[in-house]
């Protein structure tokens, strides 16, 4: 997953902190985040699967609970992680506070645009270009300092 | 994944609910749940290995920042998905409210012997007995009214 080899000083099963690049490769690896957000007293996490351009993830999605909660109350938290790729319990994880801003004419472009290309990519397939309706909200969630830890087994 | 076939209605590509029994057989079979916390205005979202015993799911962690917050705030969302195991894009996901609670005396031990069990069973080995050292704590979070989504492609 990562680019650079464990610091010497890694031993396996001990977690130690991805580095910015290999946070970065990390989030461009993954399809699914999960968002934590918070209003009126309650706290909801979603999964969502996502695009990211090295700042911020973006995602599409229909009008719903996330995004009223979102609307009340942009500062939310995004997590992405992968378990036992190695079946031997090895995983990794980044966790990253954001502030949600909803995007509207070109910017909603460019977001489809990142998506359509990452999971081209991912499935090997022609990207459908498709019309949004009135429903689907187009977001990016710019992540703040993001934080990663990886364990090797 | 799941007991019941989708009812007749559920076309390929549109959520169904999950009924309470996949609920259940879901939990049972993942290992990976995000736990949503919120606490001083800051909401965090982060990854636990979990048992299930149809009711509420178990967990050993280190103290830190998830505990804290947890202890300031015990109402938490708790959030357990699985995606495109098919190479079709299928996912099924659960999310439930649920109150943090921290456990002492017998039911650390029963929560401990219900994670031993559990990963015993996934990885074929002999489940480990260790002695807990003092940071280490053991939670419950019983989940109330879960709710579950399943597409299928």
């Amino acid at each position: 997953m990562s680019s650079d080899p464990p610091p010497a000083s890694a031993g396996r099963g001990v977690p130690r902190e991805l580095s910015p690049d290999e946070i970065d490769a990390f989030l461009g690896s993954q399809r699914i985040a999960r968002l934590g957000c918070h209003a009126d007293g309650e706290t909801y996490v979603v999964p969502v699967i996502y695009g990211w351009d090295g700042e911020a993830i973006y995602a599409v999605t229909m009008e719903g609970r996330k995004i009223e909660m979102m609307r009340a109350n942009p500062r939310v938290c995004v997590e992405v992680d992968e378990y036992d790729t190695d079946g031997r319990g090895s995983w990794q994880s980044v966790i990253a506070n954001g502030v949600y801003e909803e995007l509207s004419g070109g910017d909603v472009e460019r977001a489809l645009d990142l998506l359509r290309e990452r999971f081209a990519r991912a499935s090997g397939r022609t990207p459908e270009s498709r019309a949004l309706g009135p429903t689907v909200v187009v977001f990016r969630i710019r992540l703040a300092e993001p934080s990663g830890r990886a364990v090797s087994r």
